[in-house]
């Protein structure tokens, strides 16, 4: 792509908005230009003869051959300059100038000139209100930030501006260098899912980095990032994270998936990793950067002290990776090399009288161990220990073997030496053992990011126009609710669904239950009664020679219940068995950033008490819908627990696939729950639907 | 107490095994004692005439006057050096040779004399196999490690003398202080709860850390710890938390300990404060050493920047603690205070163009906000912010109003200076600003254990005696295991069974079943045979009429499964009315540490598919046992969910209080499980049980 390679890597940048003005931005921007960028800066105030010494230009427009332009004008002007820039054939900008989104209704306005501006003259805009942008490509900075970044192959996006400065200003006293930072802003133009696609193809971008507040286009972010995590990894901060999602949404799904569940499923089916701290935001970051993939999940901990070997171990019990077996080849090596009373088992104990040399010989054998896939060296300080050497060693046997490491030299000031050493080489190295091991969890993850295959959405053969047509009677009513008169809606979808009929007469009544075996079941069909059980609207195991009377019964008692309710009929139905089957539910609801959030649990208390569901970002694909199946700590349920007979999941994983695909065909359906959908050992079948459209969409 | 008063201040140190020899523990010791005891150090080694200057005496038998003695001969020799230690007078011992308890049968029987010659002379024995003893009251350091300590209210304990080397050279360097720390080794003589019983009575002592793998006598430490925490609080990390560390624990210090649940449980019961991670320790410990106890678990953030804002309050969303709801008061103050575009709600934003007098405006107003429990002010680097003068106006503001408080200066070197000035008032401050809010919500935590009225457990009318004969009928079998044949043992304790009787002939069956109501339920009885269900020897609902020949069924069933098992009859038996109740499960079971631990959850899936329990170390008080409810996940279903009528929880919760009593009371009973108790509206019902007993302890 390239696309926005003058955006970091310009050969010329204008400041529009110039000045040496005290305490301004515009100064800060010029200052920051000037001290070491290797290209040229150009100042555009129409108000200054010169600035720190550079000839003045009253309009951008005046100038050639500018691929950078940075805007820190008043709000009022700035889309004039946008207009002047694109005329005159700039094609970057950043605008750091506030008012805009942000700012009211006025502010509002003018963004979205900014938009149609930008579009019209196909300008990559960053901003507005936000920090600027940097490079270590050209070593730019041009950004109101005090601290510059050093050189490093991590690209960094932030929608807080502050943020950027707070990490510039950590960043280079603990050696984290950047490629690429830009301040997001009010993403006008240009937002994560662009910057992701860029860095994705970019040879000096070996990590990305993101703290996003929100996430524009959930789906096509996902779809993006997926293909990037395949060569370069994510690893975002998504704030926000714990606030209570603001749905109201009437069906179960929507009581539970707040958008929260939609970052958590979005962010997780995008491949990216989440960090819940800004400690773990550069810990996985840094790691990432710098070390190889590892072979397997096994980690090995070599240490020359019991109790920060158990501390260890705990962290790793605590994370995804599992303890090493060590062959017995590496026993018996171990067995030779090590004095009597080291553990040769993992955790590997060199003892507490160990010089580094003893490390050496352990990590030579530790590290070529086929079951070992990444080494955590703990070592407590001793007198026959020196740190420098250990890390020296450490360092060695990284580049020679090519496995993962991280340390945990536990000292003060008397590891530092030592840790800078580590530091040079990539490997960290924390006081606490558990970091190192939390940081090569984050690498594990992200191999089997790496490795997943994501599936297509199987395509499924539907009958689309007749489900057309059942959503598009809910315009002759007063309402957008859908209730069971809609399972046709599912059988459209080729939804097994009970036998039966709605019927809008006693005799047609009659007739449908004569072509059901056994007794039916007999509801209401009403838009305007959501709650059929609870007015009596609901009769079950009726037998033939009741269904007359018992239809009879039913529109009485929703006529008594509520006298203007619209009643389009009664539901003749087939019996489910659901004693031979396990009630299960599935859901969705749209949420504003990902779109349709498709919802799987046990039905009963299980989503409702126990809040045990799962949830998906349509459309989901087969492998996605069976391990929403193995998420949910109820799924022993569906397959055999305590002596019931496994019900047929393929059914199930179908099911979601089927109803993943019916809302992605119609975004007008905001809301649809199929609950119960019964699972039986032979197959599933839809007991009741609820659904809500948005009839404008249709 | 003051019982250790001479262990850590003592006026004269005999080392016995002094010498010079280099690299040896014997100098290591010396050397650290030499460097500043404020005391007599005196020197025992029978072939040396001096060391380091001081005359060697042969014997300690020689010397008078000697407080405490550190020990290093070889450890053939120790027992030995013990005797004469305690006939000179010696009641403080510090025995740092290993060699014992850790060392085959050789060392554990030298480690039983050890033992029986410190009860003969009543010495405070620490060890063996541990780094010794330090303590800043009089600058002894009586260790190996080569650092000492800095003066500070902290005092620490270690399982781990590796990890005490580790901490000491890492707290100087941080300025973490410490007043006495013991490396506990192979806790011959004195363990944890002798160690928190003393520092619990000790004014220099404001925090007690401890690194544990084990705890003996678990329920004695759980009582201990509770009156200590009223004053004190205790911070532990518990190492061989999760399975892998377990094993790791085991192989390393030869313990056995008990479950996970067990610590989870009894720590928790004894008010300990567990941290999770060697950062989660130090944390923690610094925050409760110099902070005041908050008001309350709201808190509030002020912040010059939004994003930083956001991530904190995540933090606290993950936390115990809860975003302040602002007074109209103080809204009003800030809103007055405040420039325009500043948000006056929390988390309070003072803007990015904040001097650090507004930072002082603002917290004037919010830490006189009675809404507000604690405070963490987070910052960003900016043009007009120093954040040293910032750190000023925090620790002035703390010592002014005496609110809980954490810092978050974001920034690298440029945080620094002013990060010391924060830490030398006792406020916590870190990059990443949740580990400021981790910290206040240990605090937080802390005030709630120090607030926690503990219960006496209730004490019931019950038939001990009878329980005494049901368990000594085992006696007379080849099992140690009881089925319903012992709900007699539950009606001596006074927990509700089924109406009925156990019978061994047709005619009583008959007889018996005349007296209950209704229907009965039938079910062979055998200690050998543990699942009746399986092998049909289980019939429901059986008429009058029919109790003779299912009497006959069931037997001959019985020896057809198992000819030479036991039957001690038919058990006739009121049917439970199961419809109307849930089914709970109360179990035992016995940890080697903590005793009886009593179980509670839901029967069916939930414990046994979902895991859904909890658990506590008898004997369990009154509020103890309806936590147990509380806490877990199923607990609505209880309590009316789904328009269920909620059963009678006092009879749940006093069923789990009468079979703590009935396992404090026997120890002998190893195993108990109530399978299940029906809860339902009107009471509880014991339906069926289990237990195993070891005949031994009868």
């Amino acid at each position: 792509m390239g696309q926005l390679d003058t955006l970091f890597a310009p050969e010329r940048v204008a400041v529009v908005g110039a000045t040496e003005s005290e305490g301004s931005v515009g100064r800060a921007v010029m200052e920051n230009l000037l001290d070491g960028y290797e290209g040229d800066v150009v100042a555009v105030n129409p108000s200054s003869e010169t600035v720190f010494g550079l000839d003045c230009h009253d309009s951008i427009a005046d100038v050639g051959g500018v691929d950078l332009a940075i805007v820190v004008v008043p709000p009022q002007i700035v889309n004039g300059v946008l207009e002047e820039a694109g005329e005159a054939g700039v094609r970057d900008v950043a605008v750091i100038t506030a008012g805009f989104g942000e700012a009211g209704s006025e502010g509002a306005a003018r963004e979205r000139d900014m938009k149609a501006i930008a579009e019209d003259h196909d300008l990559n805009l960053v901003g507005p209100n936000c920090l600027g942008v940097l490079s270590t490509r050209r070593n730019m900075n041009a950004t109101f930030s005090p601290k510059s970044a050093i050189e490093g192959n991590i690209s960094f996006m932030s929608q807080s501006g502050a943020f950027i400065t707070a990490v510039l200003d950590w960043a280079s006293d603990h050696n984290v260098g950047f490629n690429d930072v830009v301040s997001l802003g009010n993403k006008a133009v240009l937002d994560e899912g662009d910057f992701i696609d860029y860095w994705g193809e970019d040879p000096e971008t070996d990590v990305i980095l993101g703290y996003l507040e929100d996430i524009e286009n959930g789906r096509d972010f996902i779809d993006t990032a997926r293909e990037v995590t395949k060569d370069t990894p994510i690893v975002a901060v998504k704030s926000g994270r714990t606030e209570a999602g603001a749905s109201a949404a009437a069906s179960h799904t929507g009581a539970i998936a707040g958008s929260e569940r939609a970052y958590e499923a979005g962010l997780e089916q995008a491949g990216v990793l989440r960090a819940t701290s800004v400690q773990e935001l550069f810990d996985y970051a840094t790691i990432l950067e710098d070390q190889p993939m590892p072979e397997n999940d096994q980690i090995a901990i070599v240490t020359n002290a019991g109790g920060p070997g158990v501390m260890s171990t705990d962290a790793i019990g605590d994370s995804g990776l599992e303890m090493a077996t060590l062959t017995d080849e590496t026993l018996e090596a171990l067995e030779a090399d090590m004095p009597d009373g080291a553990n040769i088992y993992n955790p590997v104990d060199v003892l507490g009288d160990a010089p580094s040399e003893r490390y050496e010989q352990a990590l030579d054998v530790v590290l070529q161990d086929p079951n070992v896939g990444s080494v955590v060296v703990v070592a407590c300080p001793t007198a026959v220990l020196s740190f420098e050497k250990l890390a020296e060693t450490v360092t060695d046997k990284f580049e020679e073997y090519g496995v993962p490491m991280a340390a945990s030299l536990m000292g003060g000031d008397s590891a530092q030496q030592a840790n800078e050493i580590l530091g040079e080489a990539g490997i960290p190295s924390y006081f606490d053992p558990a970091r190192g091991v939390n940081g090569l969890d984050a690498l594990r993850e992200y191999a089997e990011i790496r490795e997943h295959e994501y599936a297509e959405p199987r395509d499924f053969d539907v009958d689309r126009e007749r489900a057309r047509e059942i959503l598009e009677r809910t315009k002759e009513r007063d309402t957008n609710k859908l209730g069971v008169e809609a399972m046709e809606l599912l059988e459209a979808y080729g939804i097994p669904t009970p036998q039966g009929a709605i019927v809008s007469d006693k005799n047609a009544a009659v007739e449908a239950a004569k072509d059901i075996p056994g007794n039916v079941v007999m509801k209401i069909v009403s838009p305007d009664i959501l709650h059929k059980s609870d007015i009596g609207g609901v009769e079950v195991s009726v037998p033939d020679d009741e269904v007359a009377s018992t239809y009879d019964d039913l529109i009485a008692r929703a006529r008594n219940y509520q006298p203007d309710a619209t009643i389009l009929g009664v539901q003749v139905q087939e019996m489910a068995d659901l004693d031979a089957g396990t009630e299960t539910i599935v859901g969705i609801n749209r949420d504003p950033q990902f779109g349709p959030l498709v919802m799987f649990g046990l039905g009963g208390i299980f989503v409702e008490v126990l809040e045990d569901a799962t949830f998906r970002v349509a459309p989901v694909s087969e492998p996605e819908a069976e391990e929403m199946i193995d998420e949910i700590d109820s799924a022993p349920l569906l397959r055999g627990a305590r002596g019931r007979e496994p019900v047929d999941e393929a059914g199930v994983v179908e099911t979601i696939q089927r109803i993943s695909k019916l809302v992605t065909d119609f975004p007008a359906i905001l809301e649809l729950d199929i609950n119960p959908l019964v699972a039986t050992p032979d197959g599933v079948v839809a007991v009741d639907i609820r659904a809500t459209v948005d009839q404008e969409e249709l």
